[in-house]
């Protein structure tokens, strides 16, 4: 079967001047492709006749199914049902049973009818009436030269509950592909190098699709089959997986609604373990994040942020001569960190962290960037000396996620 | 002068399946907008050659500047660049200076330079390179049949960069528009009472422009002004700024580049203090918001993250009566963590803070979203109780900007 390709269409002001962020065009596409079409384009237009009506013609022209969102409700500058009108050369026809409906609606909530919502009851001639079951403004389905098209208003809620409700059963009777994807996450290696790995096993693959998200000095690489066989593309994206967290084990760390901390506290709850933070120049963020969890107060009790020299000194019993010695950012502080942070709390793992996270308090033995991260459990500690960049939030970033994937693998027992 | 049209065009296959969230095409139009151009229409299509050249073809014949987002990154869905090469006829040439600067940036780091990497310094000729300052793939600026096209990166830190550094310049030169702008930030006030107030000052200016950008519990107000009187329009904004500042002093806490804690970290270095954090559920959120500010070193030095009923006894001296009797969840509670952290340090001032961040964890009497918030100097407490939302991650955004709200106003003298 070939795959019915799809173009939504948004409608509205506010979109096009970026006051607001148009999210119904993801869920509308999510649900199209969990049908198994193909959104190939997406355009966002003004409340405009002449913008809307060569909208129709390009969408009619290029794609199969085509949703228009937006410009349904009783305001002046929703205008798209008299333009559908024109655009289909048909009339307005009022459905009087709808229309009793509505002023009931009005009445019911103790509201007066304005003449203005009459308009609300009123239809194309060809349209196929979808009925919306959280607001007044009903979708419609239109048949055009064998293809299809959707209007919705563009209020969330009743998009979303026409889209659920009216659109998704009449779409999946028409088509029965499905796809099948899962999003791999990946920490601590460029986009570049990932690409260079990946790329062997992806080749071995047809029907696939590869996409690189970076986000935060982390990459996630979403894959994709589009199958006849479901069972078979399930399977190759779990094969997929397991073949790249066997190549790069120290930097695929999680799939799909996974992230570092989500798996760092399966580890922790699933070995009845728990863990404690001595953080310098992360500043409390390793702990925040641990508690983004819900649960977290399962495996995490207590955090210590240590600033300054004089707090190491004070809460994780780091001695001076270290500090004098060695300095705040290095092997040996960090390792009376961790001693002392275990020592504190009766957690079972240790996090410390202590770098230059800039802009300024660079050397050159140690310029901007320089991170030492340790992690430790009664008996052992790990401690890396890392190199971020110059940018202090996303160096406070990327050294919580490499604290958290070094005490993952080292739960693990692979951190060497 | 007429205005100009612009559009915005987006690559992305991952924006199509609607995995993403297109929020880099709202940034795009606020700025154009301010800068007095009119986005006229929004186009997403897919890495594939065919769509973006149709839509280049399609973009130069209906406005005078054009976007273009996404798909310069390493890998190999990133394709634009050998389609503008094709579309303008033009050669790839590599920028050696580029190169080597790329090289030493992957060795400071410690990553191998992979040889994908080398197609980052390469531009189709015609291209005007833009510097991007927080990342690898350059943007560029091309000069079409009197048009323009600017390209950029789609990862959103890299865009707004080379929006905010490079484009916003050229585009001012070019419209000679003379907007002057503010954002003003506000803290604990709903977007429709802020509206409400903001109303009858914002309607006694013509040719004012407001949007309402909410975001993380806060709300931004982007005030701007297009007038040919540069000192004027700068003047009605410090005006605005300072009456809405007289009518919420509580709500309005800054301008411009300030953050809560920026803000709060001018008012401890200009009166020579400092603050520690004592918290619970939001579990490090407050420290790692202070020390995001570049020099919090020098007002802060200590943070205790205190999860467990047992750690806010050993670090703060809470009494286990206190927790008995009043639940961790209280004032008494957070009171006696307040003087504990400010016994425990050498801090001037103290937050503390206390709350059922949920999902789970709510009574009757303390639902989800029940936080106790405090602040003090070595004299006074004050503190306050809370009530937010069923979402963790925003409870605990919340709390941390109550709390540093709370200790600004605290500090000033306004806090009742």
């Amino acid at each position: 079967m070939t795959q019915l390709k799809a173009i939504t269409i948004s409608i509205g002001d506010e979109l096009l001047s970026g006051k607001t962020i148009d999210s119904n065009n993801a869920f509308i596409s999510q649900q199209l492709e969990l049908l198994g079409l193909s959104v190939i384009k997406k355009l966002i237009i003004g409340d405009n006749k002449t913008d809307i009506i060569e909208a129709l013609d390009w969408g009619f022209k290029e794609a199969d199914i085509l949703t228009l969102t937006g410009g349904l409700g009783p305001t002046h500058d929703d205008i798209t049902k008299t333009v559908l009108c024109d655009y289909f050369e048909v009339g307005l026809l009022r459905d009087e049973t709808l229309l009793e409906n509505l002023k009931l609606r009005f009445e019911k909530r103790g509201f007066k009818f304005a003449p203005s919502n009459i308009s609300q009851a009123e239809y194309p001639e060809n349209a196929n009436v979808l009925e919306n079951s959280v607001g007044t403004a009903q979708g419609m389905h239109f048949e055009h030269q064998g293809k299809h098209l959707f209007v919705m208003p563009g209020v969330p809620g009743e998009m979303r509950a026409i889209i659920s409700e009216q659109i998704v059963p009449i779409l999946t009777e028409m088509t029965q592909a499905s796809v099948d994807k899962i999003d791999i996450h990946s920490v601590g290696m460029p986009e570049s190098t990932l690409y260079e790995i990946c790329k062997p096993v992806f080749d071995t693959y047809d029907n696939i699709k590869v996409a690189y998200l970076p986000k935060l000095g982390m990459v996630t690489l979403r894959v994709s089959f589009q199958s006849e066989d479901r069972d078979k593309s399930t399977s190759d994206l779990t094969d997929i997986y397991n073949e790249l967290q066997e190549l790069m084990p120290r930097n695929i760390y999680g799939r799909d609604n996974d992230n570092l901390s989500s798996v760092v506290g399966g580890l922790l709850l699933s070995g009845k373990t728990s863990v404690t933070t001595a953080e310098s120049c992360t500043g409390g963020l390793i702990a925040s994040l641990i508690t983004d969890i819900g649960g977290s107060s399962e495996y995490f009790n207590t955090g210590f942020v240590t600033y300054a020299n004089e707090t190491k000194m004070a809460m994780l019993q780091v001695k001076s001569e270290t500090l004098e010695k060695h300095g705040a950012v290095s092997t040996e502080t960090v390792s009376e960190m961790l001693s002392g942070a275990l020592n504190n709390s009766k957690a079972d793992y240790g996090i410390a962290v202590s770098g230059v996270a800039g802009p300024t308090g660079g050397t050159d033995d140690k310029p901007v960037g320089t991170v030492y991260i340790g992690v430790a459990d009664k008996s052992n500690q790990v401690i890396k000396r890392f190199q971020f960049g110059t940018n202090r939030i996303m160096n406070k970033r990327m050294s919580a996620n490499a604290g958290l994937n070094q005490l993952r693998l080292f739960i693990l027992g692979e951190l060497s």
